[in-house]
Order: C-alpha cells, then sequence, then structure tokens
C-alpha cells in the first residue's frame, strides 16, 4: 500500500482518539446519572406531560432502552445486506461515536440544570434515535467516504439533528413518536444532500454497477437482517409512547402495516423484475419502508384496516420509487445512494407525514378517547386487583398523542398544519444541512490529496471482496 | 425464461393482489380494536376463565406478542437451514397472509360480536399459533409447490386449524397450552396428507436427493436457527399460560428437556450416522422435536427429572424415526417430507399428547395445588408491598392448567380422556384436510401445465442454487 | 476413518449417555420446583437479603433467564466467529450437560433443604453463569480436546467454579454481581491451566497457524456474535443486580464502557496492525472485554465518564496484550490460548476487579445513596399511583450494592480488602483446579493412545474446514 494510506490510517487513529477524549473531557464536565432513577428534571418549554407518566413504569423503558441499540444494529444489518461485512466495522464506529456526541448534545438542549446533565434510561433511547438518524444518512453514502469522514459526518448531523428535534417536537409539539420525520425523513435526505456534494461523476458510476449482487452472501445478511426487523421493530416504533394503551394500538398497526405491505412486494416484484418471487432485500426493503412510514401515523390510526391499507400503499409505492424515481435520481439530479435510502426511508418518510396529517384532521375526542369512560368503570369495580398499572392507564388517548389538542390549547385543524408544515421544514433542514456537511467534508480533503483518499477508500472497501 | 413461467409469475402477483385487496376488505368490513386495551367481549363457549386473569397484565403478553412472529421466523429460520435462503421469501409470503388471514377466521370463531371482531394483542399471538401450523405443513411440501399453491394451501388450513382448536380447546376444553395438538401435530399430519396427494412419482425422487448437503450455508442457518429456538421459543411456549408460577414451570421444564434432548442427540448421532459429533441440523430437529413435545405437558410436568425424561426420550426417539421410519414413509406409503417436519413436529406432537394424558391422570389437587395455601399466607402477611401482581397469582395451580377439574364439573379421569381423545381426533381432521386441500391444488393445476408448472418451481427453487 | 476413531465415537457417545443418565437420577432424587414460585427456602450463610427483593418482581427474572442462555450462545457465537461452525456442536452439548451438573452442584451449595434442591427461575441464571465460565475455559483449548475432555473438563470446572463462588460471595461477601471473578476471570485462567498441561509442543504450533482467517465465514460471525453481545449483555450484565435503580446504573455504565471501548479500537488497529479499520473479531474482542470488565464495577460506578474512561482504557489494553502479551504466553509460558480468552476475559476480569476495589474505596452513603431521600419524599406524596413497584425500591442503593458495609457491620476499607482479596484468590483457584482437570485429562488418554486420539480430534476438527 502507497503511504497515503499509512497516513491516513494514522489520521483516523488520531481523529478516534481526540474525538474519545474530547468525549470523555464532556462526559466528565457535564454528564452525571439521573438521581435515583426519578423523573428527569425537565425545562418547562417541553411537552413534559408526555414523559412524566413515562417513568413511573420504567420496567418496560430498560428492555426498550436496550432494544434501540439494536435498533441501530437493525439498520446496521440492513445495510450489511447490500454491502457485505466490510461495511459493518466503519458503521460500528459511527454507532459508537454518535451514541455519546447525541447524549452530549441532547443533554445540552433538553436535559441541562444547574450546569449539569442528568441522564438515564430514556437519555439513551433519544440519543439513539439520533443515531439511527446518522446510519440512514451513512447508508447513502457508503463507500465513497471514509471512516473519518464518517465521523465528521455524525458530529455534524447530530448536532443538527437534535436541533430539528428540538424544533419540531419541541416548540411545534408536533406528534411523531415513531419519528417518521426526526429520523428516517430528515436521515434519509441529509444523506442524499451529502451525497449530492460529494459526488464524483467519472468514478462512481463504475463503483456503484459492481457493488451489486454480492451472491449468497447478501441473502443471508437479508434474511437475518428482515427478521430482526420483523422481531423488534414494532416494540421500537411504539417505544415512545407513552401510554401502555396507546402503545398497543402502535404495535398492531405496525405488524398489520407490516403484513401488508410485504404482500404487496409480492404482487409487484414479478412486475417490475423478471422473478418469480422477490428477493429478500427487496422484502427487507418493504419492512423498512414500512417502519419509516408507520412512524407517525403509528400511535394514531385507529383502525386494522387503515394500517393494512396504509402498509399496502407503501409496500407498492417503494418499489416503484426503486424501479423508476432512484434511476432519474441518478442521472438527473447526479445523487447516488448507495443503499437506496430514498425508497427505504425518505420517500415512506414524507408519506408518513403526509398521512399523519390526515389521520390528526380525522381526530376526536370520539375516535381516541371512547376507552376512556368504559376503562374508567373497570377502574372503580375492581380498584386493586385489575390495576396493576399506574392511574395514567384510564387517561384519555387523546391526551397521549394530542396533549395540546385534548387540553384545549390548539384546535384540531391547527395541530395537522403543525404536522403537515412540519414536512417542509424537516426536508429543508436536511437539505441544508447535509449541503452544508458535504461541503464541510469536501474541505477537509485537499483537492492534492483527493486521488490518494479514493484509493483509501478503495482498499478500504474492498476488503470484503477479497473473501467473496 | 419461457412463457409459461412469466403467466404464472402474473398468476401469483394476481393472486396476491386479490387475496390482499380481500383482506383489506374483511377487515375494513368487521375488525376494530378492542376498546382501550380492556379484556375483550368473550363468547360464554369459550373457556374464558382462562383467558380473562392474562388480560389483567398484559405488558408481558406484548413482548410475547412480539415473540411469536419470530415463532414463525425461527421456524422458518429452521427450514432454512435444510432448504437455503430461497425458501425464505415464500415462507415470509405465507407468514404475511396467514397472518392477516388468521386473525379473521378465528375473529369469526371466537371474538365476534355485535357484527365486529374486536382485536387486540392476544389475537395476534393466537393467529400467529394458527400461522406456524401452516409453516409446519409448508415444510413438507417446500420446493415441490409454488409460492401460489402456497397461498392457497395457507387459506384453506388457516379456516381447517382454527376449526380443530374451536372443537379441541373450546368445546372439549382440551389443555394444550403450547399447542402440540392443534399445532404441531395437526401441522405436521396436515402436510403429510398434503404432500401425500401432491405427489409425483418420478421426479420427486431425483429432486429429494440433491436438495441435500447444502454445505457450510446450511451450517451457518442451523446454528443461528437454533440459538433463535433456544431463547425464545421456551417463553413462546409458555406465553399462553395465564398463571406467573404455571409459566415459571413450563419455562423450566422446557429447558430441562431441552438440554436432556441435546445431550440425546450426541449419543445416537454417532450410533445411527458415521460421524463423531452430529451436525448441527440434527442438533436443531432435537431442539423442534422438544418443543412440538413440551407444547401438552409443559404446564403440567410438576418435576424437573420428569421434564429430563421426556426430553431424553424424545431426543432419542426423533433421530431414530428420522433414520429409520422416513424413509418408510417414503417407499412405502409415498410421502415426501421435505424438511422432516415428522420427526420434528408430527412424531413429538403424538408423543406430548399422550405424555399429556399419563401427566393428566396424575393431577390431584394435591401435586398442582400446594402451593397454594402457602402463598396465601405470603399474601396476607405483606399485603401491598409483596403483590406487585394482581389477585388471581394465588389461585390454585390446579384451576389454571385444568379449570373444569378444580371446578368440580369433570373428574380427573374425564379430563384426561378427553386429552386421549383429542389425538386421534386431530389425525383425522389433519388428515381429511389435508387430502382436501391436496385435491383442490391440483385441481388448481390443470393437466397441461403441470409440466410448466413444474419448471416454474424448478426455476424458483433454483435461485439459491446458483450461489451456493 | 481407522477403527480408533470408530470406537473413540462410541465412547463419547456412551459417555454422554451414562452422563445424562447420572443427571436423570440425582434430578429425581433431589431436585423439585420450587413451591409455586414463592421465594426459595435460603440457608443463613447467605447474603439472602439480596436476593429476597428479587423474587418480589420476578417477571423480568424470567426474560433474564432465558437471556442467560443466550449469553452462553453469545460466548458460543463470539468463539464461532474464531472457530467456524464445527465448534457449535460440542459447545452446545457443553452447554446442555453443564447446565444440569451447575443446577445440581450449586443446589447442593445452595438451595439444599430437607434433603431437596428446590429450582426456580434464578436457579437457571445462576447455573447458566456457570455454565459461561465452563464455555470460556473451553475457548482456550478448543479444537485441542475432543468433546468427551470437554464433557470431563465441564464436570470437573463446574464443581470447582461453584465452590470460588460460593467463597467468594457466600464467605467473603464480594460485591461481584456481573461475575467479573467467578465467571470471566476464573474461566480465563482455569481455561488457561488446563491449556497449560496439555499441550503438545511439536504439534500445536502447526494447527495453530492454520486455524486463523477462515475468511468471508469468519466476519459473518463476528457480526452477529457482535451484534447480540451488544444487545443481549448489558442486560445480562445487571440481571443479578436485585434493585431497580441499580439494574438501571449497571446498563448504562455497560453501555458507556461499550461505545468508549469500541472507538479505542479503532484508534488501536491502524497502529497494531497494517490495517485502515479493525476486523469484526477485534471489535468483537473489544466488546467482550468491556463486558468482563464492568461484571464487578458495572454497578458501581456512580459517573458515566467513570465508565467511558474504563471502557476506553480496557479498549486500549485488550489489543495492546492480544498483541505482546498472548505471543509471550505462548513462547514463553507454553500456554496456547486458541479463541484469545486471556485478553478477551482473563486480563479484562483482573483490570475489573482492580477497578471494582478502587470503587468500592470511594464507596460512601454519599455517592451511593443520596437518591434516597428525594424517592422517600416522591413515595410519600403518591403512594399508590407512582409505585408499580414493591417498597424494597426506595432502599439505599448502598445497601444493596454493599449489603454488610450498609449495615454498619464492616467498613469500607474492609470491604474493598475483601474485594481486592478475592482477586489473587481466584487466581489460585483457577490455577490449580485448571492443572488438576488437565492432569485428569490426560490421564483419561493413555499414552498408547494419544496419537489416534489426536487424530480424531482432528477428523473432528476438520468438518468445518472442508465447507470453507
Amino acid at each position: 500500500m502507497p503511504e497515503h494510506t499509512a497516513a491516513s490510517r494514522l489520521r483516523l487513529s488520531g481523529l478516534c482518539f481526540l474525538l474519545q477524549i474530547l468525549n470523555i473531557l464532556l462526559f466528565a464536565a457535564f454528564v452525571r446519572y439521573s438521581p435515583g432513577g426519578s423523573p428527569g428534571p425537565c425545562p418547562p418549554q417541553l411537552n413534559c406531560s408526555r414523559r412524566s407518566p413515562a417513568s413511573a413504569f420504567q420496567q418496560p423503558r430498560f428492555q426498550d432502552a436496550h432494544i434501540q441499540v439494536l435498533l441501530s444494529f437493525g439498520l446496521l444489518v440492513a445495510f450489511l445486506s447490500r454491502y457485505g461485512p466490510g461495511s459493518a466495522a466503519s458503521s460500528i464506529l459511527v454507532t459508537a461515536f454518535a451514541i455519546q456526541w447525541a447524549l452530549l448534545i441532547q443533554g445540552f438542549f433538553y436535559f441541562f440544570l444547574n450546569g449539569k446533565i442528568y441522564v438515564e434510561a430514556q437519555s439513551l433511547v433519544s440519543a439513539d434515535f439520533c443515531t439511527a438518524a446518522v446510519l440512514i444518512s451513512s447508508g447513502a453514502v457508503l463507500g465513497r467516504v471514509s471512516p473519518g469522514q464518517m465521523l465528521l459526518l455524525a458530529l455534524l448531523e447530530v448536532s443538527l439533528c437534535t436541533l430539528s428535534e428540538y424544533i419540531l417536537l419541541g416548540l411545534m409539539a408536533v406528534s411523531d413518536s415513531g419519528r417518521s420525520l426526526t429520523v428516517h425523513t430528515f436521515g434519509a435526505y441529509f444523506g442524499l444532500a451529502v451525497s449530492r456534494v460529494l459526488q464524483q461523476p467519472h468514478k462512481d458510476k463504475r463503483k456503484r454497477e459492481e457493488q451489486r449482487d454480492k451472491g449468497q452472501q447478501t441473502d443471508v445478511f437479508a434474511v437475518v437482517g428482515t427478521i430482526y426487523l420483523w422481531i423488534f421493530w414494532p416494540s421500537f416504533t411504539s417505544s415512545t409512547t407513552a401510554h401502555h394503551n396507546a402503545e398497543n394500538w402502535a404495535v398492531l398497526n405496525t405488524y398489520f402495516s407490516l403484513v401488508a405491505s410485504t404482500v404487496a412486494t409480492f404482487i409487484l416484484s414479478p412486475l417490475l423484475y423478471e422473478e418469480s418471487t422477490p428477493r429478500m432485500v427487496q422484502i427487507q426493503d418493504a419492512t423498512l419502508a414500512v417502519m419509516a412510514m408507520m412512524g407517525m401515523a403509528g400511535e394514531m390510526l385507529a383502525t386494522p384496516f387503515g394500517a393494512l391499507i396504509a402498509g399496502f400503499l407503501v409496500g407498492l409505492i417503494s418499489p416503484l420509487g426503486s424501479r423508476f424515481f432512484t434511476p432519474l435520481l441518478h442521472s438527473r439530479l447526479k445523487i447516488q445512494d448507495t443503499c437506496g435510502v430514498h425508497n427505504t426511508h425518505g420517500l415512506p418518510g414524507v408519506l408518513g407525514a403526509l398521512l399523519g396529517t390526515l389521520l390528526t384532521l380525522l381526530a376526536t375526542a370520539d375516535t381516541y378517547g371512547y376507552s376512556s369512560p368504559l376503562e374508567g368503570i373497570t377502574q372503580s369495580q375492581e380498584p386493586v386487583a385489575s390495576s396493576p398499572k399506574p392511574v395514567p392507564s384510564v387517561a384519555c388517548r387523546l391526551e397521549l398523542v394530542f396533549p395540546l389538542v385534548a387540553q384545549g390549547s390548539r384546535t384540531v385543524p391547527e395541530q395537522a398544519l403543525m404536522q403537515l408544515g412540519a414536512l417542509p421544514l424537516t426536508l429543508l433542514l436536511a437539505a441544508l444541512g447535509g449541503s452544508l456537511t458535504g461541503a464541510v467534508l469536501k474541505i477537509r480533503v485537499p483537492r492534492c490529496c483527493r486521488d490518494a483518499q479514493y484509493k483509501e477508500n478503495a482498499a478500504f472497501r474492498e476488503v470484503p471482496e477479497e473473501g467473496s
């Protein structure tokens, strides 16, 4: 290997060292454990009415916190199926760094009190949402940036993602429990914007062809990835919905959408490609697309057939996008999308936001809250035996999904407008942030070293291909 | 590819489309969420005494509901090790369709009230049991039917499986919490009956030989599949046992059987095959066999050594069946069994039913209920602190496993007779239903297209073999 | 194959049969289910104050019990990445046997009452800890002992491991919830001692070279293994900490260490090896090392940055050990270490014990218990709604981590001395026990059959290599 590569290896090593030391120092200065697992101090500008009941039964949160990390790894496994084990190492590096950094940045935004950030299991969940966005973005540029550039991307994107989350969830009080917008849409379009800026016309095209179809290996990862997603993602989608019953619906809604979307894949696949059954990667894409779409709508959809229809549509639209829109993206807009994040996260996220707006318009105390009186009766009849859960469990569903609407401080159309307005805002933030990040990544590599840099990437990337 | 194949591809696409639209329409007409997670309305002919305490602490049910789907995928992974990733796509299609269909059919049987089916997490669990039966059946005919035929098989089997479940669990009040009979035995013999009807003498034999020994790939799937089963299936076996303590025993019993069965595999393997250690596929088969056997007996076995003995015996019988009985099945009865479901589900299910009958005969309030007074005392001494669980947790174990016996409306020998009588009934229903389904699948493929159909299957099947 | 091999195959079969029958007889004579899931009878010489609150909310224990078995399998998967699927079969055999044997041996030590051993889910967790130690030890000698020898190793090591656990946790009241000492350190040095005794100078060297770098296959297992560990091990580390809040910290501490250690791997890898990014196996090793280190310290570390620093250091030390110390071990001490257990379990375990001692010295009611008054207030204000957990949840953290210190019967320096003294004691027991076991394994193979034995191992070992 040429000396350029040796230098860049040491550069990565040094960068990791600096960033980790920085993290340790910042943690030492600011981060403390939330005392005794009690509800963390919460600044008044946040919708804390929603988080406080959650802290009352934290046992399930724990399990969720474990599972969140898997979420990131679910993504990782998903990308593995497209890109082989060689991508795993750098993705894990990004995950490890982004979790720490997100805890810090989110701490400064949300949990900063008396000069300290108090973390608890819930903080880790939030940090992992951010990490997921970074992993989605990295999916768009995988194989074309070095691990060092990935770290810089994570550094910048975590900050911007937290900012967007703060504006949407904190200031605008948008209901987006599964993070259709702040994770999936933001992550995908951020990554695409970075990809656009970093684009190298004549070289990338060749690369792109050769990294398709890794054969058998790919299928194994796609099978494992799909199973991971089916098992754990429904509970992930519902992990931030505080209320027991609402969680119930979010899980069921996600399942119904999943199965409908899977069947839809089998409908389109024989039409679009000359295959009698879809490949596992396509089924995995349909699974991811459903997850992105149901993030916002999951806790809203009040009927099972609504979930079926939503899943069915996204299962049809996502492969169509992959077939007809991705080539357009590539040829017209010069945007490359290594792992197809636009069809699995971006487009479904946008659809999810539109669906969420529609469902918000339909939200009345009637559709959401009719369970409340019934439960109240059950509650009063068997006061001890049937309620191992805390009292908040009898609260109106509407109050949990749209607290401001339930309190009367906002009308349903206003809330719907907020939900709709969040979409262009997210797209704008993602596009601007991504372009900015792409520009920074470009600056970092001086013109002269570009070619060496490129070789390094190639060397990095080609490790898995030797064995296959 | 010939035009026949193109036509059949479109046929699959159209079939999926029709079935999914049908599902959506039926869901729209009938299925609603159970209001507020409260205990679903329950028709009086069912043993609801058993289900009602379950709805009191639904938090664990949630986790189970997630895990159930994995059960199906566990099976799927198990089949992967025999059949390669090419089988995954069609199995996932069957799973996605069967879950929806089972929710509908089971809803009509169980939860139909005022013209609506009210679904909750528990419904998904029941639907998944049915889906597991379909997957087991499909294991017997994998590679010899097209995905379209699989869908038809699922369509018919779900209905018959629900009918059999209704008769056994609803009308006869048989105790079969892990579904040894209604899932494992029914699924296996249903699949074998279908296989018998669809059998094509001169062609299948050749196929059967070549799909053995996929080498390294196979081992990877078998390792992953075995680990999946070890981790998640014990909790699956116990997921329908309502009572906390009974659940405890079911999990422990399943574990003890598992370890004994695994050791038994190592005893027989060097004798039956010329290998010093069994291959992972054999260990996986032993794991599956234990699961099928302990379905009924899991919550009954009151001693750890009983579980060890049961596991040890099934670990010896299952490989013996695989070695000596499967060739007989094939040569005499002309029944092919692609994934060996007879030895891993059918035979152990029958053994499990016999074991369950034996244990029912031994059931007295003495063996099951002696924990009750002790717990009652604990309960009264520390009324609040030590009982985060609802009051039903002090009920007698006997009441939970055999509610009718505990209520005095049925004697122990009567219950044992019911348990025993359920076995031939299940076999009869499975054989009749399977033959019927096989006949329908045969009709659907006109004689003239048989050969093209077969080629299609071959093309479908050979996708994974290219890469290996 | 020669006749020696056939004989040895039958010997393994017979050994399995004898051991399983022995287990069944012992289980029949001694083991009973703990009545009704109530807290098991507990001999007074144990620190039962710690176990009794745990039995109050056993629901999470269940999940843990499932996950424990996976722990063993996590290890197994970890070893797979070094050794290929051929090692899986014998590891599963060892697991299946060791769980039964550990239940018996630990039962005699801890739960023996009125001539019976009463088992519950918690017993299975303890048994699985022991099994983990056996699997760690087997990692040091994998590929150089036959499955039969592995069984003997398990037979002896389980007894010695339980003895060491009894001395450390029972008699000395050392706080080691994640078992840095009794599982990781003991298992690693036990295995190394066995390896030293069994060492065969001229033959092993050649073997060792050829079993490196299995290529692509290896990477798949390493990716899956790393993901498994990330998902499940943090909850494993905290599974024996009884207190809800303490558990919280243990999980978070483990996560923080994990991410820091992963970044550290990326720092060292380019310096030590000529690779731009570490291979997945190295990341997996870092993950394992963190787990071993945080076992004891996990529930003690009271600040997030402490966890970061600890993880960072172990992430640096472990690869350095692998690079510079393992060759020394091999060349000077003639100790082979097939799967590198010294760097992933032994050394980090020792570091963990030292860190635990340091943290014990810093333990005051101030750092551990300052959450108590705050929680007490919350408790009194909302007596029913906010406390679905039993009352012990308001107890002082200190009491849970160091019960004797909290009760005043031991001072902090005394406790620290105990923690420190446990380290040389563990090393001594492991070294003596391992040497003894190695000697027994050597005796069992008479001089004359040595060569045949060796061939058998080779045949056993080479199964996976055929396919690769």
